[in-house]
């Protein structure tokens, strides 16, 4: 599905950004690249910067025209931070990515992602080839990404996109999958070794604390105070798997023998 | 507010990484960055690599150790790919955002984002002066993100999430009426009466915690274990407001004083 995405770098002028772009694109799932016409390739420092995505830079394709790199196309999406006088329907890269995945689930289409040179972005003619201007946020009188900073949230958004969508469908299939795990942003926070400890456990814990910390004298039995409230929503929030109650029932346990 | 946001690079070893994670977050607002013993600084491609961002390098704060980087910092998260055999709580990007804007919310916080060098990432002991892992998705088997491209990403959403918060405060005073019906409403989760412990008051009270259970012999000094980090995990997670650290203070100095 994610490749037929394709990432369009037009004109780019110096080949590290190509090898950059590459490793971004990879961590994202991403591999279909196209060089427009770019000043110099094959290039040594595209594939310095690749770092191990030089599978992605060795499988560029490399043409003369935008209108070759566009065939087949459904969509055509262009990331460009400039201002125009003509203003063309601006998205945010998550909106982008959201269309993007729209687009795939229909049979026979493809998507292509256009990025300028560094020096000087798309030209117009560039834009108006695409339904949409991807407008990355950024401070303002400041806004200065690099082509591969563009591809790299471009790509990210687009992954996060996807995982969701594969989390969905496995969600509605019944199935679990840990590749999916960071995919879901509502999953639980905390990763625990061991299961949560049970309503009935944490409050054998807290009349267990409440014995220690009167034996100690810390509380006194007829001024409890809001002191075990507060240990409450202290341990309530740090919701205490099973291991971690037995770690601390233990410590209760030797505090209590020395005392 | 975003100024309040620490971008902490840890024995960076290529100075053009400072400078491409400098553009990066100058992009998105962020220009607090600490250096925790860079192997060469300042350095020329520093520089270079930064483009226009170079005010946020020449304002980097070049410290000796991480825990200088993390005086007065209320929430800390590591951002790193490699598991670990204790498990920390593991967040999204987008999920970390969200929290450093609740913690912002607060009066007198500020939140430290620790990077680890380009070899090895960060240590346990690092990753353990953190609250939270930041988890970047990317594809498995691969998941090769250079610093600044991790730096990239999370500093794109906390600005995302910046924006949006913005947004909303606008439409709640009528200032833009925006379809932000649809708006979560997200409330601070944890209410807490008092502000939270800094970083180094943790740490004093992890030290005591540490003392007070080699006293009381749960703990022995030849083999400390996990338990520590185990306890640092339970107490990370529960975001300790001072009021509840003078209550835990107290126990400690309790318990010692009995036995």
């Amino acid at each position: 599905m994610l490749a037929k995405i394709r990432t369009v770098l037009i004109n780019n002028s110096h080949p590290g950004n190509i090898g950059s772009s590459a490793r971004a694109m990879k961590n994202m799932g991403l591999k279909t690249l196209y060089l427009v016409a770019p000043k110099r390739f094959p290039a040594k420092e595209a594939f310095y910067m690749a770092s191990h995505a030089d599978d992605v830079v060795e499988g560029a394709k490399v043409v003369e025209n935008v209108h070759q790199a566009l065939e087949g196309c459904t969509l055509v999406l262009a990331a460009s931070s400039r201002s125009r006088k003509l203003r063309w329907p601006e998205i945010s890269p998550r909106q982008a990515a959201e269309k993007i995945m729209q687009e795939l689930h229909h049979p026979e289409t493809a998507v292509a992602i256009l990025y300028g040179c560094e020096q000087s972005g798309l030209s117009n003619e560039e834009l108006e080839l695409s339904q949409y201007q991807i407008i990355i946020p950024a401070i303002p009188h400041y806004a200065s990404l690099n082509v591969a900073q563009a591809v790299q949230l471009i790509s990210y958004e687009i992954y996060v996109a996807y995982l969701e969508l594969q989390r969905e469908k496995c969600y509605e299939r019944g199935i679990v999958s840990h590749d999916l795990q960071h995919a879901n942003e509502k999953a639980p926070e905390i990763m625990k070794e061991a299961a949560f400890a049970t309503q009935e456990e944490m409050e054998r814990f807290y009349k267990h604390l409440e014995e220690t910390l009167l034996k100690i004298q810390f509380i006194y039995e007829e001024r409890p105070g809001l002191m075990m409230s507060r240990l409450r929503r202290l341990f309530g929030a740090a919701r205490v798997d099973k291991i971690e109650l037995q770690i601390l029932r233990g410590i209760l346990t030797a505090i209590q023998k020395q005392s």
